[in-house]
């Protein structure tokens, strides 16, 4: 499968990297050709790994990974094009965190709306599924790091075939298919992007970002 | 010790019955001196329990529990009055959810604010403690009831003292002290607050409110 990922920092390293090692074609993609992160990256992560623009990576993908920030992937998705993004599927892994006055961040975008739907509304011939912006990017890919991976992550989207995707390549990172939970369409993206206030409060309290939520039932 | 319960619907009466039945002196408080709910509720909750008006039920408590609607619980306390309020611990498990516009609610509170700053703010003299607001009042009150009691519930306020109070509560309610996670001051409220949008998706997707948050490390 190729990917193409969009975000040269840690989520994306963390994404890319992990799609690499588990043998996918995956080029990185951000705002400049000549990204040294990016292509340190690409160097560094074997003969499948690529680096290029948000528009070269949106093209080479079947499959499109939002991990820019939150408040910059609507532009980082103009730059990557409509039409590399038409008919594929956009894992949305981004949250809309505003750093602007300091710490804690507030969000961006918040309650009545999300992210996820302003991606999804923004490009309506991508099918955008959001997923794994609630945990650490350590934890996205390696799940059992923590409590044997007993623990949850949600998925939200319009499309159940993207979703159908996007568990497959969740169930590669090493999730159990009965710990990722649907919770529906897209507009469920507005309770996921909203666990990261309480989210960062906890990473104080308990002073790791190694841990997750688990719905003990 | 004696409780003051502010609110007659369904978590005041979950909270206010859980408080009678250990024994404890507790006047349930509502708009009207007449309220039929709460007098039924008195009633049938044994000798020590009782109704009155928020007034009456906030000059009654030691400690105060603020169980109303989220929107109107600042119209709650102030009926309460202030000078019932001064000096006491106040217990805050509402949440500032605003149903006007249909389902699911959207928060009337949100980001930069929470309700349990609003309440601080409003009543600078009073100790607010904002806790168990992140789940269903069965479980408030009834942690074992899922997973052998094996999930978290969170605590929010500025002073310590009275976070030793309500923990020695919680406990009573059959919480675990290390299953109580202390967030930090009355700020980290926004945190739990914004909770509610993906709780009311998840009570959606698993059919149930049967549930609760674990933080797994």
């Amino acid at each position: 499968m190729k990917f193409g990922v969009l975000g040269t920092g840690m989520v994306g390293n963390a994404i890319a990297g992990k799609l690499a090692q588990l043998g996918h074609e995956v080029k990185m993609g951000g705002r400049e050709a000549n990204n040294e992160k990016g292509q340190e990256w690409a160097k560094g992560a074997g003969t499948k790994a690529s680096y290029g623009t948000f528009a070269e990576a949106a093209q080479f993908g079947d499959i499109i990974v939002n991990a820019t920030a939150g408040v910059a992937s609507l532009a980082a998705l103009n730059a990557a094009g409509a039409h590399n993004l038409k008919g594929k599927v956009l894992i949305d892994i981004a949250n809309p965190l505003d750093f602007s006055n300091g710490m804690p961040p507030t969000l961006s975008v918040v309650n009545t709306d999300s992210l996820g739907e302003q991606i999804q509304h923004a490009f309506p011939e991508t099918r955008v599924v959001k997923t794994l912006n609630t945990l650490s990017c350590t934890l996205m890919v390696d799940p059992n790091a923590v409590a044997n991976g007993d623990h949850n992550i949600f998925i939200s989207g319009n499309d159940g075939q993207a979703k159908e995707t996007v568990l497959g390549m969740l169930q590669q990172f090493g999730w159990k298919k009965q710990n990722v939970i649907d919770l529906g369409d897209i507009s469920t993206a507005r309770g996921t992007e909203q666990l990261l206030p309480v989210w960062i409060r906890l990473w104080g309290a308990l002073g790791t970002p190694s841990f997750n939520f688990k719905i003990a039932r």
